[in-house]
């Protein structure tokens, strides 16, 4: 799939089908979330894998708008390491280009995801730790819920030149 | 080009050409990055076109690590607008995966681009403040110098199995 269609046709994907998703295509979606950028190329990152039904079940006890992990076959937790990282402050920006590059191939592989958030709520990250078992170093961002989509969702086009401004901030671009 | 490609083909590029990039270009690049989700699609962003000569090559001044900007034909600063923002805490977030966007567009359309850090730094967000007049509720996240590729760059392979976690923190996927 041409890269600027995935980037203009992904959606967030909120009911799945009960098709399963194979650990070769978990792999390659983690492959493609890899290749984000880092600060100091430090790949400071760690990802888990969630298929444990009981325990995408209890997603929603903790995180409230991610009641659809209960019925998706899998959703990934992706997480910065603070003990990898080169230039501290920055496992959100590296997590979340990451998380990109995750969707993009969600959708290019044919399955929807949703993105749902995790840091900075601290009760979100408490009960992704706890279910987890994340070491301390290891910070919850965000956790994709995927599937093969059971809806569809129509592309908006979501440019708005209002935002955008040469040189100074409030001049406009010619 | 395919989404794949382009994520597993993208690099850092910090030389260019004296090639300029047209407005039209830019627009597409802000198109991209305009797509990425965000915390309840607030949208919650503001995107500063730096074309000016000086201006480029100011930014050394404040942000040690972007000083090939001042042989770059543009930058492009992401910054949070907390005033729009639906859940606040997400700014962050939001406009890494619009940057991860922008620099998949950016690869995709033959141009070079290197992501450099702003946040959560306070000498560079408060040079750019200064620089570009930035109001208060106008956070930069990250600025992205871009040109046309004076280097080529191998792509690398960044898959790490033993970042991926099965279910529990340590198990490992099958």
């Amino acid at each position: 799939m041409d890269v600027f269609e995935a980037i203009r046709e992904r959606r967030s994907i909120r009911k799945y089908t009960d098709e399963p998703v194979s650990d070769e295509v978990v792999r390659e979606l983690l492959g493609a979330a890899m290749m984000a950028p880092t600060a100091g190329n430090a790949q400071a990152w760690q990802f888990v894998v969630i298929r444990d039904r009981a325990m995408l079940e209890s997603v929603q006890s903790f995180s409230p708008y991610a009641g659809m992990a209960a019925q998706a076959p899998l959703g990934i937790l992706i997480c910065g390491d603070t003990a990898l990282e080169k230039y501290p402050g920055y496992w959100v920006q590296d997590c979340a280009a990451a998380m990109q590059n995750l969707l993009l191939a969600v959708h290019a592989k044919g399955l929807g995801a949703v993105w749902t958030g995790v840091h900075p709520k601290p009760e979100r990250e408490a009960g992704f730790r706890k279910l987890c078992a994340l070491p301390d170093n290891v910070m919850p961002l965000g956790f994709a819920v995927i599937g093969h989509p059971a809806q569809e969702r129509q592309s908006e086009d979501r440019f708005n030149p209002q935002r955008v401004h040469l040189d100074v901030y409030g001049k406009t671009l010619a």
